[in-house]
C-alpha cells in the first residue's frame, strides 16, 4: 500500500525485529523477577536499550522510506507512540504485537486455523507480559508478592473468572488488569467466533447437497447458443 | 417514517443537543466529583437545569412535529421517562443514548466498522456514567470511597470478572451494577457477533472461488434465446 | 404431531395454565418472603395444591387424548417430574417454563424478535424463581438474609460476575445456584448469537448487490427454449 | 487416513478402552475421596495399572500398524504423553478424551444434536476430573476441604463465575484450575456457536423463499440446447 520499498523492508526487518523483541523481553523480565545487581543489572540494561534503539530505525526507516509520507505517520501513530515513550515500561512490551503479527503472517494458508495460532499465541503474550507488569508495579505494595501468583493472577483476570483473591491496587496495575480483561472478552470473541465459523459451516455442508450455478456454467450456455445461433444463420442461404 | 418536519429538526438539533449532554456530564460529574461549593455550585445546577431545558424543548417538538403523535409517543416512550424524571439523577444521564446515535449516525458507511466505534463510545460513557452513578450513591456508606475505586469497580463490573474488592450495597448502587452487568452481557455479544461476522466473511471468501450465476446473467441469456427465436422465425417463409 | 384432539387442548388450556402458574408463583412467593401465620397460611397452601392439582389434570389430559400415548410419554417424562415431585419445591417451579412457552408461541411473527422478548421473559423469571429458592435455603443459614440481597445475589451470578459478597452454603442453595450459572452461559449465548445473526444478515444486504438467479428463472429459460424447438419442428415439413 | 488395520483396530478397541476408562476414574475416585486402608487400596492400585496397561497396549498397537509411522507419531505426541505420565495424576485423567472422542462418534447423525451431547458430555466429566484433582491437590493445605465443596468449586469457574469463596493456592490445583477456566470459554464458545448457527439458519429460512438455480438444473438446461442443434443441423440436407 506504501510502496515497494517499503514491502523489501517489511521482508529484510522481519528477524531482527523478532530476535530484538526476543531479548527486550529477557532483559525485562530479568530485570523485573531476578532484580540483578552489578553486572547483570548492567547487561540487562543495555539489552532493553540497544533492543530500543533497533525498534527506533526501524519505526524511522518505514517513515523515510514509505511513498505517502503522512498517512503511514498519521496511521501509525501507535507505533510512534510505543517506540518514543520507552520510559513507560508495560506499554514499551507491545511491541511484542509486531512479533504476534509476524507470526500470524508466517503460518499456512488457512485462516481459521491462523486465528487459533494467533489466539493462542497472543494470550500466552498477554498472560506473561501483564504478569510482569502487575508484578513489577504491585510488589512491595499489593497482595501480589510473588511472579507465579501474578500469573496465576492474570489467568484469572483473562477468562473473567476473577475469583478476588487477588487484585490490584496501584494504578499501573489496575491499567495492566484493565487492558487484560478487554483482552479477556476479545479472547471469548475469538473462541466463540471460530467456533461459530466452523459449525456454521458444518451445518450447511450438511443440508446444502446441492451445489448453486454458477457464472462460469451460465457462460457455457451462452457459447452453446451462440453455436446454435451460428447454426440457424447457416440455414439462411440453404433455405 | 413521521415525515419530513421531523427529518428536518434531527438534522437541526443534533448540535445542540450533542453540546447539552456534554455540558450536562460535566456539570454532573463536577457537582459529585468536586462537590463545589457557593457560586460553582449554583453554576452546576443551573447548567443542569438549562440542559434539562433542552432536551425538553427537543422532545416536545418532536412531538407536535410529527405526522402520527400518539404512534410518536407510545414509541418513545423511554424518551419521555428520560425527560420528565430529572429527580433520578442516574437516569437523566441516559440522555447521553442521544449523543451515542448521532456518533452512529455519522460516521462512515461500513456498518462492521460503524458498530465498533459505537461499541468503543458506548462503553466508555457506560463505564463513566455507571461510575459516577455509584460514586454518588455509595460514598459515605460502602466502600467505593474515591472516584479513581468506582471507575476501576465499573470496569472489573462490565467485563464480567468481579473481583469482588469493591462491590455496592446500596439499591442505586445496585441497580446501577445490574444495568452494567447487563452492558458487560452486550459488549461480550457484539465483540463475538462482530469478530463471527468477520471470520465467516473471510472464511467464504476463501472457500467460494466459484462466482454464483446472477438475475442478469439469466436476463441476457434470455435474450439470446430471444434473438434466436426471431432467426427461426425468419426462416420460414424462406422454407 | 400427536393428533388434533391435543392441538385444540393446547388452545384451550392455554390460558387455564397462564393464570395457575401465576397464581402459584405468588402463593409460593408469598409463603417464602412473608412467613405468613394462620389464615393467610392456610390460604397459599391450599393455593399452591390447586394450582398442582391444575397441572396434574392439563398432564393427564394429554396422557389420555394424546394419538402415540408412549412416544408422547417418553418425551415428556420432565413435565412428569415437575408434576409428580411437588415436594421439590424449586422444581416445582418449573412449571412457569410453560408460561413462558405460550408466550414465545403468541408474539408475532418475526424469530428474532421473538428470541428476545423470550430471552427478556426467562430472565427475569429465571432470577426470580432462584432468588425465591435460594432465599428459602439459605435463609438463616448463610450471608443471604434478606429477599433484596437474594435477588442481587442472582444478577450477579447469571451475568458471571460472581463478586463473592453473597454465595450459597447448603446444597439446594448450590443445585439452585448452578442453574443460574447455565442459565447464564445460555444468557450470554442467545444475547452473542441474536446480535452476531443480525450483524451477519446486515453485512450480507451491504455487500450482495447481486441476485443470485432463481429455480423459477431457469425453468422460464427452459419453456423459451422449449418454444423455440416446436418452431425448429415446424420447420421440418416447410424444408 | 493411515490404513484400512488402522480402522479396523479402532472399531475392535472401541469397547476395552471404554470400560477402561470407566475403571480407571471408579479407582481414581476412589483412592482420592475414600482414602482407602488395606485390600481396598491394593485393589484401587491394581486397577490403575491394569487400566493403564491397556491404553498402552493401544497406544503401541496403533503405532504398529499405522502405514506411516512417523507422521502419526508426530501427531499424536499428546496421546504418547498421557501414556509414558502415569505420576502426574491429573494429566493421566485426560485419557478419558478418548471416551468421549468416542460418544460423540457414535451419536446419531446430526451435527448440532452431536454438539450438544458432546458439550455436555465433556463438561460434566471436565467438572467431576478438575474436582478430584483439586481436591487431590488442595485437600488439608487450602480451604477446598470436601469433594463436595471442589465440585462447587469446580462449576463456578468453568461458568466463569468466580465468587472466590474456595480458590486453589498449590501448583497442581492452580494448573487445574487454568486448564478448568480454558474449558469454559470453550463451553461458552460452544453454546453461543451452537445457537448463533441455529438462529442463522432459522432467520435464513424465514427470509429466503425464493430458491437458487443449481448446477443441475443448468445441466438440464444444456441437454435440451443440445437436442435443439441437433434438429437444426437435421435441418440442413433437407433444406
Amino acid at each position: 500500500m506504501y510502496g515497494p520499498r517499503l514491502a523489501r523492508w517489511d521482508k529484510a526487518a522481519e528477524w531482527p525485529l523478532t530476535i530484538a523483541a526476543i531479548l527486550f523481553l529477557i532483559a525485562y523480565a530479568t530485570q523485573i523477577i531476578a532484580r540483578p545487581d552489578g553486572l547483570l543489572s548492567v547487561a540487562c540494561e543495555l539489552l532493553l536499550y540497544v533492543t530500543w534503539a533497533v525498534f527506533v530505525i526501524d519505526y524511522l526507516t518505514r517513515l523515510v522510506i514509505t511513498e505517502s509520507r503522512w498517512r503511514w505517520f498519521y496511521r501509525h501513530l501507535l507505533d510512534l507512540a510505543i517506540v518514543v515513550l520507552p520510559m513507560l515500561r508495560p506499554l514499551r512490551l507491545m511491541r511484542f504485537l509486531t512479533v504476534l503479527a509476524l507470526i500470524g503472517r508466517n503460518t499456512g494458508n488457512m485462516l481459521r486455523g491462523r486465528v487459533v495460532i494467533y489466539t493462542v499465541g497472543a494470550t500466552v503474550l498477554t498472560v506473561l507480559i501483564a504478569s510482569l507488569a502487575v508484578f513489577d508495579a504491585e510488589r512491595g505494595i499489593g497482595d501480589i508478592k510473588t511472579f507465579p501468583d501474578a500469573i496465576w493472577w492474570a489467568f484469572v483476570t483473562i477468562t473473567t473468572v476473577g475469583y478476588g483473591d487477588f487484585y490490584p491496587i496501584t494504578l499501573t496495575g489496575r491499567i495492566t488488569a484493565v487492558g487484560l480483561m478487554i483482552g479477556g472478552l476479545a479472547l471469548i470473541g475469538v473462541v466463540t467466533a471460530t467456533l461459530a465459523s466452523w459449525i456454521v459451516e458444518r451445518v450447511a455442508d450438511q443440508n446444502t447437497k446441492t451445489v448453486h450455478a454458477t457464472e462460469e456454467q451460465v457462460e457455457q450456455l451462452r457459447l452453446e447458443i451462440s453455436e446454435l445461433k451460428d447454426l440457424v444463420r447457416g440455414l439462411r442461404p440453404a433455405g
